[in-house]
């Protein structure tokens, strides 16, 4: 089993402090998204990094939708600045329309699950990154730039945790690499959460998929 | 050189025929999205399949931020299903929120290239799928689930043109099947545009590009 988690993601409900501002009032959507509200975030703290529910959502559509997922070989979850976790449960579609998926990211906020009523698809719970990863079972390996330069293959293990950044610039918030078993680097450049996360489910699936042609 | 073909994408203007229908008239952008259109695209042929830029966005975010194109080794082309055909410059860097990247698309569409002036990023030129192919050079690889189950990595040649089909269900419009050398299936169901094209690309990567430790 792959345990696929997007850590220190910037998903976040619109912080008190803006809420008067003119360009989040005009806003329809209570998540903080940088693509709208760039200018009321330059009031907050590590503003540059912020607002970045996109990232969560590519990350999803890749994972979810991934032959890893549908050989059922796959868990993934949402880890937030704030320390959120969100669980998705395998099996769920998520929802294509980028507006819609920022709607049901309000709903877990609010409700701490969607759909709210009947077996949940995603559940919101209060956690630590230490607190997920003593959950989960399997070598820790955390992709960063700091990490030794190496094929993802090689460092793979059949029951395996990795660990992808969800923002676009600067360092993981939690203190992760002292929790993890090896980091790795593969690339010179830091690369979006999503190309690192192909690179990672497409490792596994050569190096353990059996069957896959 | 990959050459990574969307074909018969499902990116259009809104129909004429549907222009006055109440649900487009609250349409901010000119872009046919079935996630918005729903009700309206009823009238129209084919209309369970049509509407769909969220799939040539997440296509191209995937393509220009991987390594293969950072490599310089990808070119990337979105063939749409009225035979028309997107350019993508390759250190384009694709606009991360949805919306814009449908004003953007609504751009090429009025004026053919963006940005409008100056150098173009990404150019619109009416061609088919045939046109298109005979302008470039490499092995055609067309992924289909008619085709043969194979590796990727032993389809791929070094220079080599792939083809994804850019719809959500149904088959090719184009007569795809008569213009490629081997048509490829790498799993029993359809998958996503974006879940093919991120397997072809790192399938060409761990291929060709040497020292990719």
């Amino acid at each position: 089993m792959m345990h696929l988690i997007l850590a220190d993601s910037e998903l976040e409900i619109i912080p008190e402090k803006i809420r008067n501002h003119p360009a989040i009032k005009r806003s329809k959507s209570l998540i903080l998204d940088a693509s709208l509200h760039h200018t009321a975030m330059k009031r907050l703290q590590q503003w540059q990094r912020r607002g970045r529910p996109d990232i969560v959502h590519i990350f999803l559509l890749i994972a979810n939708e991934s032959i890893l997922n549908k050989k059922g070989m796959l868990r993934v979850y949402i880890h937030t600045r704030n320390d959120e976790i969100i669980y998705v449960k395998p099996g769920t579609r998520i929802i294509k329309n980028y507006n819609r998926f920022k709607g049901l990211m309000e709903q877990l906020f609010k409700n701490g699950k969607v759909p709210p009523e009947g077996e949940a698809l995603m559940e919101m719970k209060e956690g630590s990154l230490k607190d997920l990863l003593n959950e989960l079972k399997g070598k820790k390996i955390l992709f960063s730039m700091k990490g030794k330069r190496k094929r993802i293959e090689e460092a793979m293990e059949k029951d395996v945790i990795c660990i992808i950044g969800g923002f676009p610039s600067g360092d993981f918030l939690s203190p992760v690499h002292e929790m993890v078993d090896e980091i790795v680097s593969i690339y010179d450049e830091m690369l979006p959460a999503w190309i690192v996360e192909m690179e990672a489910i497409v490792a596994y699936e050569n190096k353990f998929i059996a069957g896959k042609l």
